[in-house]
Protein backbone atom coordinates (compact mmCIF):
# COMPACT_ATOMS: atom_id res chain seq x y z
CA UNK A 1 0.00 0.00 0.00
CA UNK A 2 1.21 3.25 -0.49
CA UNK A 3 1.68 5.69 2.22
CA UNK A 4 2.20 9.64 2.43
CA UNK A 5 5.71 10.30 4.09
CA UNK A 6 6.72 13.85 5.61
CA UNK A 7 9.67 15.31 5.95
CA UNK A 8 9.87 17.99 8.71
CA UNK A 9 13.03 18.52 10.55
CA UNK A 10 13.10 20.11 13.49
CA UNK A 11 14.44 23.83 13.33
CA UNK A 12 13.82 24.17 9.67
CA UNK A 13 10.10 26.08 8.51
CA UNK A 14 9.73 23.30 5.58
CA UNK A 15 7.56 20.48 5.42
CA UNK A 16 8.42 18.16 2.30
CA UNK A 17 5.99 15.21 1.57
CA UNK A 18 5.74 12.48 -1.42
CA UNK A 19 3.26 10.12 -2.45
CA UNK A 20 2.72 7.52 -5.24
CA UNK A 21 -0.65 6.91 -6.78
CA UNK A 22 -1.09 4.14 -9.45
CA UNK A 23 -2.04 6.35 -11.42
CA UNK A 24 -0.72 8.27 -14.93
CA UNK A 25 0.35 11.88 -14.46
CA UNK A 26 -1.99 13.49 -16.75
CA UNK A 27 -4.73 12.46 -14.22
CA UNK A 28 -2.97 12.67 -11.75
CA UNK A 29 -2.54 16.79 -12.53
CA UNK A 30 -5.82 16.94 -13.60
CA UNK A 31 -6.88 16.19 -9.86
CA UNK A 32 -5.54 18.67 -8.70
CA UNK A 33 -6.03 21.81 -11.28
CA UNK A 34 -10.06 20.96 -12.14
CA UNK A 35 -11.92 22.18 -9.05
CA UNK A 36 -14.73 19.67 -9.89
CA UNK A 37 -12.46 17.53 -8.94
CA UNK A 38 -10.70 19.03 -6.50
CA UNK A 39 -13.70 19.30 -4.38
CA UNK A 40 -14.01 15.58 -4.70
CA UNK A 41 -10.78 14.85 -2.76
CA UNK A 42 -8.63 17.39 -1.25
CA UNK A 43 -8.55 17.34 2.73
CA UNK A 44 -9.88 15.38 5.55
CA UNK A 45 -13.07 12.55 4.77
CA UNK A 46 -15.56 14.02 7.62
CA UNK A 47 -15.30 17.99 5.48
CA UNK A 48 -16.99 18.63 2.32
CA UNK A 49 -15.38 21.42 0.41
CA UNK A 50 -16.59 24.57 -1.97
CA UNK A 51 -14.36 25.52 -4.36
CA UNK A 52 -15.32 29.40 -4.37
CA UNK A 53 -12.24 30.36 -6.81
CA UNK A 54 -9.63 28.79 -8.58
CA UNK A 55 -8.01 31.34 -11.54
CA UNK A 56 -5.17 28.95 -12.89
CA UNK A 57 -2.57 31.49 -14.03
CA UNK A 58 0.36 33.74 -13.32
CA UNK A 59 -1.17 35.73 -10.56
CA UNK A 60 -4.47 33.83 -10.69
CA UNK A 61 -6.25 33.71 -6.88
CA UNK A 62 -7.90 30.72 -5.44
CA UNK A 63 -9.73 30.61 -2.32
CA UNK A 64 -12.03 26.93 -0.62
CA UNK A 65 -13.59 26.62 1.74
CA UNK A 66 -13.90 23.40 3.90
CA UNK A 67 -16.82 22.96 5.90
CA UNK A 68 -17.14 20.12 8.74
CA UNK A 69 -20.27 17.90 10.03
CA UNK A 70 -21.24 20.82 12.73
CA UNK A 71 -21.22 23.14 9.69
CA UNK A 72 -18.04 24.99 11.08
CA UNK A 73 -16.14 26.66 7.83
CA UNK A 74 -12.21 27.01 7.58
CA UNK A 75 -11.43 29.36 4.86
CA UNK A 76 -8.15 29.06 2.20
CA UNK A 77 -7.02 31.06 -0.01
CA UNK A 78 -3.78 32.15 -2.25
CA UNK A 79 -2.14 33.05 -5.66
CA UNK A 80 -0.49 31.17 -8.16
CA UNK A 81 3.13 32.06 -9.37
CA UNK A 82 4.00 31.52 -12.83
CA UNK A 83 1.88 28.82 -15.00
CA UNK A 84 1.02 25.72 -13.61
CA UNK A 85 2.60 22.67 -15.71
CA UNK A 86 2.71 18.82 -15.50
CA UNK A 87 6.03 19.27 -14.19
CA UNK A 88 5.38 21.33 -11.38
CA UNK A 89 2.91 24.55 -10.08
CA UNK A 90 3.39 27.22 -7.24
CA UNK A 91 1.18 29.14 -4.79
CA UNK A 92 1.15 30.84 -1.91
CA UNK A 93 -1.58 29.35 0.44
CA UNK A 94 -3.27 31.04 3.86
CA UNK A 95 -5.02 29.34 6.11
CA UNK A 96 -7.52 32.59 7.09
CA UNK A 97 -8.03 31.22 10.81
CA UNK A 98 -4.28 32.41 11.21
CA UNK A 99 -4.00 35.40 8.96
CA UNK A 100 -1.23 36.86 8.15
CA UNK A 101 0.95 33.43 7.98
CA UNK A 102 1.69 32.73 4.51
CA UNK A 103 3.51 29.71 2.95
CA UNK A 104 4.28 28.76 -0.47
CA UNK A 105 3.48 25.56 -1.68
CA UNK A 106 5.54 23.75 -4.36
CA UNK A 107 3.56 20.54 -6.19
CA UNK A 108 5.82 18.42 -8.51
CA UNK A 109 4.76 15.19 -10.66
CA UNK A 110 6.99 12.68 -11.50
CA UNK A 111 6.11 9.39 -13.68
CA UNK A 112 7.99 5.86 -13.89
CA UNK A 113 6.76 2.38 -14.45
CA UNK A 114 2.59 3.85 -14.57
CA UNK A 115 3.03 5.23 -11.02
CA UNK A 116 3.21 8.93 -10.68
CA UNK A 117 5.19 10.07 -7.74
CA UNK A 118 3.49 13.70 -6.05
CA UNK A 119 5.66 15.73 -4.57
CA UNK A 120 4.78 19.29 -1.89
CA UNK A 121 7.12 21.21 -0.72
CA UNK A 122 6.06 24.01 1.68
CA UNK A 123 7.98 26.36 3.08
CA UNK A 124 6.85 28.79 6.10
CA UNK A 125 7.83 32.49 7.36
CA UNK A 126 8.51 30.79 10.74
CA UNK A 127 10.02 27.34 12.19
CA UNK A 128 6.76 28.27 14.90
CA UNK A 129 4.22 28.44 11.43
CA UNK A 130 5.51 25.74 10.30
CA UNK A 131 5.08 23.43 13.82
CA UNK A 132 1.29 24.70 14.03
CA UNK A 133 0.65 23.84 10.82
CA UNK A 134 2.39 20.13 11.59
CA UNK A 135 0.74 20.30 14.60
CA UNK A 136 -3.10 20.78 13.55
CA UNK A 137 -3.14 17.33 11.45
CA UNK A 138 -1.66 18.15 8.43
CA UNK A 139 -0.36 14.93 7.57
CA UNK A 140 -3.08 13.21 8.81
CA UNK A 141 -5.97 15.32 6.80
CA UNK A 142 -3.27 15.25 3.98
CA UNK A 143 -3.23 11.34 4.29
CA UNK A 144 -6.81 10.82 3.66
CA UNK A 145 -6.83 13.03 1.24
CA UNK A 146 -4.37 11.18 -0.76
CA UNK A 147 -7.15 7.61 0.42
CA UNK A 148 -9.42 10.09 -1.52
CA UNK A 149 -7.68 10.45 -4.71
CA UNK A 150 -6.89 6.94 -5.55
CA UNK A 151 -10.41 6.47 -5.01
CA UNK A 152 -11.18 9.46 -7.53
CA UNK A 153 -8.07 7.91 -9.68
CA UNK A 154 -9.71 4.54 -10.28
CA UNK A 155 -13.19 5.52 -10.92
CA UNK A 156 -11.50 8.29 -13.63
CA UNK A 157 -9.32 5.61 -14.93
CA UNK A 158 -12.75 3.37 -15.55
CA UNK A 159 -14.93 5.88 -16.90
CA UNK A 160 -12.04 6.43 -19.31
CA UNK B 1 26.29 54.18 11.11
CA UNK B 2 23.01 52.06 10.24
CA UNK B 3 23.87 48.50 8.92
CA UNK B 4 22.26 45.83 7.23
CA UNK B 5 22.34 42.46 9.30
CA UNK B 6 21.74 39.53 7.96
CA UNK B 7 20.95 35.86 9.31
CA UNK B 8 20.96 33.07 7.29
CA UNK B 9 21.66 29.88 9.34
CA UNK B 10 23.21 26.85 7.62
CA UNK B 11 20.99 24.03 6.26
CA UNK B 12 17.98 26.30 7.07
CA UNK B 13 16.16 27.65 3.75
CA UNK B 14 15.69 31.20 4.88
CA UNK B 15 17.50 34.37 5.37
CA UNK B 16 15.91 37.34 7.81
CA UNK B 17 17.91 40.78 7.07
CA UNK B 18 17.08 43.92 9.33
CA UNK B 19 17.82 47.46 8.48
CA UNK B 20 16.95 50.93 10.78
CA UNK B 21 16.18 53.70 8.55
CA UNK B 22 16.23 57.33 9.75
CA UNK B 23 12.58 57.80 8.37
CA UNK B 24 9.21 57.40 8.91
CA UNK B 25 7.50 54.63 7.99
CA UNK B 26 5.08 56.07 5.81
CA UNK B 27 8.25 57.26 3.85
CA UNK B 28 9.73 53.92 3.55
CA UNK B 29 6.82 52.24 2.77
CA UNK B 30 6.22 54.82 -0.20
CA UNK B 31 9.72 54.39 -1.42
CA UNK B 32 8.90 50.33 -1.20
CA UNK B 33 5.59 50.62 -2.91
CA UNK B 34 6.20 53.31 -5.47
CA UNK B 35 7.82 52.33 -8.74
CA UNK B 36 8.92 55.44 -9.50
CA UNK B 37 10.54 55.33 -6.42
CA UNK B 38 11.84 51.93 -5.88
CA UNK B 39 13.37 52.09 -9.47
CA UNK B 40 15.85 54.88 -8.02
CA UNK B 41 17.13 52.44 -5.12
CA UNK B 42 16.74 49.15 -5.43
CA UNK B 43 19.95 46.83 -6.25
CA UNK B 44 23.78 47.85 -6.21
CA UNK B 45 24.71 51.25 -7.41
CA UNK B 46 26.24 50.02 -10.50
CA UNK B 47 23.09 48.72 -12.14
CA UNK B 48 19.95 50.72 -13.38
CA UNK B 49 16.90 49.42 -12.71
CA UNK B 50 13.67 49.49 -14.74
CA UNK B 51 10.31 48.41 -13.71
CA UNK B 52 8.46 46.95 -16.30
CA UNK B 53 5.02 45.96 -14.16
CA UNK B 54 4.21 46.76 -10.87
CA UNK B 55 0.26 45.98 -10.23
CA UNK B 56 0.18 46.01 -6.08
CA UNK B 57 -3.05 44.55 -5.17
CA UNK B 58 -3.68 40.51 -4.40
CA UNK B 59 -2.67 38.54 -7.31
CA UNK B 60 -0.73 41.47 -9.02
CA UNK B 61 2.25 40.73 -10.72
CA UNK B 62 5.07 42.76 -10.97
CA UNK B 63 8.49 42.11 -13.05
CA UNK B 64 12.13 44.52 -12.87
CA UNK B 65 14.92 44.50 -14.66
CA UNK B 66 18.75 45.34 -13.70
CA UNK B 67 20.52 46.65 -16.35
CA UNK B 68 24.78 46.54 -15.77
CA UNK B 69 27.06 49.02 -17.19
CA UNK B 70 27.69 46.57 -19.74
CA UNK B 71 24.03 46.48 -20.86
CA UNK B 72 23.44 43.06 -19.38
CA UNK B 73 19.87 42.52 -18.21
CA UNK B 74 18.87 40.37 -15.42
CA UNK B 75 15.30 39.81 -15.31
CA UNK B 76 12.88 39.43 -11.95
CA UNK B 77 9.29 38.83 -11.41
CA UNK B 78 6.83 37.57 -9.14
CA UNK B 79 3.27 38.10 -7.92
CA UNK B 80 1.98 39.78 -4.67
CA UNK B 81 0.19 37.86 -2.30
CA UNK B 82 -2.58 39.70 -0.39
CA UNK B 83 -2.91 43.39 0.02
CA UNK B 84 0.43 45.51 0.84
CA UNK B 85 0.02 47.43 3.77
CA UNK B 86 1.88 49.59 5.87
CA UNK B 87 2.18 46.91 8.29
CA UNK B 88 3.96 44.49 5.71
CA UNK B 89 3.37 43.05 2.27
CA UNK B 90 4.05 39.24 1.12
CA UNK B 91 5.28 38.38 -2.75
CA UNK B 92 7.10 35.33 -4.55
CA UNK B 93 10.33 36.39 -6.26
CA UNK B 94 12.12 34.56 -8.56
CA UNK B 95 15.09 35.29 -10.89
CA UNK B 96 14.57 34.85 -14.25
CA UNK B 97 18.16 33.78 -14.57
CA UNK B 98 17.52 31.06 -12.50
CA UNK B 99 13.96 29.49 -13.90
CA UNK B 100 11.71 27.57 -11.72
CA UNK B 101 13.54 28.70 -8.45
CA UNK B 102 10.80 30.67 -5.97
CA UNK B 103 10.97 32.46 -3.13
CA UNK B 104 8.11 34.23 -0.60
CA UNK B 105 9.51 37.49 0.48
CA UNK B 106 8.13 38.82 3.67
CA UNK B 107 8.86 42.79 4.17
CA UNK B 108 7.84 44.55 6.95
CA UNK B 109 8.09 48.39 8.45
CA UNK B 110 8.22 48.99 12.04
CA UNK B 111 8.94 52.76 13.61
CA UNK B 112 9.77 54.05 17.11
CA UNK B 113 11.55 57.27 17.98
CA UNK B 114 11.62 58.00 14.08
CA UNK B 115 13.96 54.90 13.15
CA UNK B 116 11.86 52.80 11.31
CA UNK B 117 13.14 49.11 11.29
CA UNK B 118 12.55 47.01 8.08
CA UNK B 119 12.88 43.33 8.46
CA UNK B 120 12.69 40.82 5.37
CA UNK B 121 12.04 37.23 5.15
CA UNK B 122 13.00 35.30 2.35
CA UNK B 123 12.19 31.57 1.94
CA UNK B 124 13.16 29.32 -0.51
CA UNK B 125 12.37 25.92 -1.93
CA UNK B 126 15.84 24.49 -0.69
CA UNK B 127 19.09 25.24 1.22
CA UNK B 128 21.22 24.78 -2.13
CA UNK B 129 18.68 28.04 -3.28
CA UNK B 130 19.16 29.85 -0.09
CA UNK B 131 23.05 29.07 -0.48
CA UNK B 132 23.18 30.18 -4.25
CA UNK B 133 21.42 33.65 -3.62
CA UNK B 134 23.48 34.45 -0.91
CA UNK B 135 26.56 33.28 -2.66
CA UNK B 136 25.66 35.58 -5.55
CA UNK B 137 26.16 38.76 -3.00
CA UNK B 138 22.58 39.02 -1.90
CA UNK B 139 23.92 40.78 0.89
CA UNK B 140 26.15 43.58 -0.42
CA UNK B 141 23.32 43.99 -3.41
CA UNK B 142 20.98 44.61 -0.68
CA UNK B 143 23.55 46.61 1.97
CA UNK B 144 23.83 48.98 -1.30
CA UNK B 145 20.58 49.58 -2.12
CA UNK B 146 19.46 50.46 1.46
CA UNK B 147 22.44 53.41 1.21
CA UNK B 148 20.74 54.82 -1.73
CA UNK B 149 17.54 54.24 -0.09
CA UNK B 150 18.67 56.12 2.61
CA UNK B 151 19.75 58.91 0.25
CA UNK B 152 16.68 59.02 -1.15
CA UNK B 153 14.81 59.54 1.94
CA UNK B 154 16.90 61.96 2.70
CA UNK B 155 16.18 64.18 -0.74
CA UNK B 156 11.89 62.97 -0.04
CA UNK B 157 12.16 64.53 3.56
CA UNK B 158 13.68 67.97 2.68
CA UNK B 159 11.48 68.38 0.13
CA UNK B 160 8.45 67.58 2.11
Amino acid sequence: MNELHVTAEPGVPQVLTERALEAPRELVFRAFTEPDLLAQWLGPRAFTMRVERFDLRDGGSWRYVHVDEAGNEYGFHGVFHGEATIDGMVQTFEFEGAPGHVQMDTVTFEEADGVTTVRTNSVFQSVEARDAMVGSGMADGMGQGYERLEELLAKLEANR
